[in-house]
């Protein structure tokens, strides 16, 4: 069963794919048994049970109705969005998700409306001493292995709404973990403390287990060589907000797509919209795997890899370059290196790329773009990191309060 | 000199028993010289010196007189909380204690009337969008070693109260105290920046060391080998809100009875009450040591040693399982694989229990609990640890503000 | 060109001086080219061009005229805040500094204003249920090697007033600096993140670095060899407030002078007030460098080396003890412990002392200062790290909101 663009089914075997990557997965799998991430804990009556009692305290948080269907249809659970209930993205509507673990559960729908709290997030935190709306709630940072820049950025976005923050820099090391405590009884206790969970981990599908288990909001900030959810909206946010579109549009990939987990869930968001065309410039070594490729086809999106970055840069709207990352290489430090040196974004790349054209970047950059490019206006990395904290914070707004 | 039940009198000797269990101590030293732990700097007058300026801010804080009467008898300094003036626990009254620092601290009485206030903090914690009690407050959480579930549990409760926290995650390594500074030292700084104190150490005595030095209340979140007694707190306030009386209960305490101060501690508190009965079922090598079994004797607890954990399970209204603790056991892998294995609460026990019983844990566990047992509704280490959230809740509003 | 008491006049090279105090420096090179730590991003216009929208919100900060004046002058740009435009210290009005780097920024009319801001921020830490002024501010404290008390005080002093943090304490291990990014790089992210940066590094001139790329306030919270403004502020500080004056003190600086920043900055601020005279009393490996003692002479401040505490502590308004840094030995422990016992402060020290005169120290303190003199009214230690609060919150104050 192929997906339709647009859809919101996604499955587990994709996601199994995007951990990974070797694991060549066939679109036939494509099938939709990914309901344990919709609506916990969902009533049959109609109604959702609303999870955690604090919800009831606000005034956002009216009783609301179901407003999605579940069905089991050929023995598996299945969740359409858009078949015969349209979405709701009403002020004051829940939120349609209960947890952020994967670029999957997002749709052309959704995103456009989370990218419109997200355009009301910058004004709230250009224009005013700071909003109140999350005043009362308590997020903790679950961090099993440290990601500063991650980590700040949803701890801003929480605070700039009011909220507060509970701190776990490094679980892994100072928590109960050490001790041989499972993830899913640390959750338990954690979501105890607090109101909404955000989860670093190093092992692919840890997200999606705290998700399982817990009766708050869990957000995936990257799950080992798994996926990083927020990562993949500020990209597509940012490409909308640099470029002013996202249909039609022309990205170069570069650097390495073979374990650049940004690129996978990037190229797999952009694919639900129209006439995009993708490019794939890395090293041999580096390469991008058949399941996005594969993926890209079955969704009608045309891509093709290239060897020249000075073409591909100057036939795009954004060029998206990524890090060599040296640990991957283990031992071939001469692979590394050879790797490493070969796609550079510097001044001659500016040259050639269209005067409305952007750079982006995940950061950390080492050189793999120089320092020459920063102080050209084309340059966007900073303000897409910037662009992490609008749409964290109109995440964190959608779980806890929703629409 | 015996004590008598709902004695709020206690000896430095019992402490350092808890301290070094190997120590034997008899009854005979259970004489009291625990007076320093009374209300700090406290004037002749018989008005209380409110120690810190912010203190006197809040309307929370009038004047109060002086309600407790030291006297000096038999060359030893003697606190009687309960003879001629009976205790207050009228609402904006200030709170008896100074510092919490470890469960020889508590009474039958005030025991009661802080399970009280956690019972409105858990009002507070569900319904509102977050109290404001404590609005303008700074606690900081001093931990010298890592303990993320203890130390989250703190800043939940001093946020949910609208206070503020300053975190340091591993002071030991990182603070001053690695270029040697002693704990004073770094007390009267910190108590500088902030309000109250949350410390966390990995040596005996440590708490009561800072409690001597501070002007500003501080909480012993555990101090090595020695006490944790907001965890005691919690423990005994679980077992009040599961089954629903303290007096008349059936205990047992399962699991590692020598080396884990929560089972030592809780012992000690449960013979403030009525007709309690303990079990005491553990593997040989880590069997419940003297001085608390003379403890309870000569406080009129009933106790036993089994070696029959279904027979336990099957009578007590209690299970309270512990964790086999490996670094005990140092090279004897041997002993403590044999200990781990021997006691687990699993789906067979759980059979035998009564129907109004309930397994607890201080968590975190291994596999000393199945986890086939969460699902049951028994199963309340999950609720436990929550209620840590409301003790603490309780005890930083009563340290900060009173009654 | 020799520089006149009073003047903000300062220089680079002096600054280098103060990284590698090895580097013997001249006063002929004594002239200013630090314009580049003026206002950031400064209008020709006349008007500043303040660096952040959060600043436009406040009605404390409305457009100010240009009170500073630039001038190019023998090819290098000077900054002379006193020569026509007379300092403004006006409430409402623009702070004069874009961020706080190094004790040079400092003329003893700028000093004294930020001293009376000091003085209110005491009042609103003792009197009152804390400030709001802060509120929606938010400050990162990036910390790229650990130092718990200086963290805990600025965190402080921003929650004190009503402030929030978000905090990194181990960047160096934790952040993208181990995957290689730049100082610069992860400065321009953070800044995405909050409204001002406390910056602790571990390499000489890093603060200076990331003040140029940021576009909102650093302040520089000790740079490895380099400076530790805010130290050297509140020093003076606690010498007025102890003292009631600066003119005219007598100050004994003692221990390591070669190496400790604090007493080398206290030493330069000191020259900026009238008839002060320094003694330095220090064990000969680590004696005061020359930079130093040139540069009083220049500034016609008196200074003389004594090797005899005791006549030292009976003449002088100030005993400032600093600890012998073991770390500076190497493998010599011999030369080490030699120095160390070399000059204590005791009983014995404090019975020549006079009555009004204060014992200081930059804390933490090992044996340097013995514990016995701590309860003498005259141990200004403790107090002088409280006054660490105030000075960083007037900073604090003053960077974000202004006059």
């Amino acid at each position: 069963m192929a997906m339709a663009p647009s859809s919101s089914l996604f499955t587990y075997s994709f996601k199994e794919g995007m951990c990974s990557p070797e694991t060549k997965t066939s679109n036939k799998n494509l099938i939709c048994n990914y309901a344990n991430l919709t609506r916990k804990k969902l009533g049959c009556s109609g109604t959702i049970y609303l999870r955690h009692p604090r919800f009831f305290h606000s005034e956002n948080s009216p009783k609301v109705e179901h407003r999605e269907r579940e069905s089991n249809r050929n023995g598996i659970l299945c969740r359409a969005l858009k078949t015969k209930n349209p979405p709701s993205f009403t002020v004051g509507k829940t939120f349609q998700l209960d947890d952020i673990i994967e670029a999957q559960q997002f749709d052309r729908d959704i995103l456009n409306a989370i990218f419109e709290v997200a355009r009301d997030m910058e004004k709230i935190e250009k224009n005013s001493s700071g909003s109140q709306i999350l005043k009362g709630y308590l997020m903790a940072t679950l961090f099993y292995e440290p990601s500063t820049r991650t980590r700040l950025s949803f701890e801003s976005a929480m605070k700039r709404l009011g909220g507060e923050v509970l701190t776990t820099e490094n679980a892994r090391e100072f928590s109960s973990a050490a001790k041989g405590e499972t993830l899913e009884d640390t959750v338990r206790t954690v979501e105890g403390y607090s109101d909404i969970i955000v989860m670093r981990h190093f092992e692919c599908g840890a997200a999606k287990r705290a998700a399982a288990t817990a009766g708050i909001p869990i957000i995936n900030a990257g799950d080992g060589p798994g996926q990083h959810p927020t990562q993949a909206l500020l990209d597509v946010y940012t490409i909308e907000r640099e470029i002013g579109k996202l249909d039609g549009i022309k990205v170069g990939l570069v650097g390495d797509l073979a374990n650049g987990r940004t690129v996978r869930s990037l190229a797999y968001l952009l694919a639900k919209y129209k006439d995009v065309k993708i490019y794939f410039v890395s090293p041999d070594v580096v390469k991008m795997k058949d399941d996005i490729k594969d993926y890209l086809t079955s969704m009608g999106v045309e891509w093709e890899e290239s060897a020249d970055l000075m073409d591909v840069a100057n036939k795009c709207d954004v060029v998206y370059q990524t890090r060599i990352q040296r640990e991957r290489f283990g031992e071939r430090t001469d692979l590394y290196e050879e790797a490493r040196g070969k796609y550079i974004v510097d001044s001659r790349v500016l040259e050639v790329m269209p005067k409305h054209a952007v750079v982006m970047h995940p950061l950390p950059r080492l050189d793999e773009i120089t320092v020459d490019v920063d102080a050209d206006p084309r340059a966007a990395y900073f303000r897409q990191a910037k662009n992490g904290l609008y749409i964290r914070m109109a995440l964190l707004k959608l779980l806890l309060l929703g629409w």
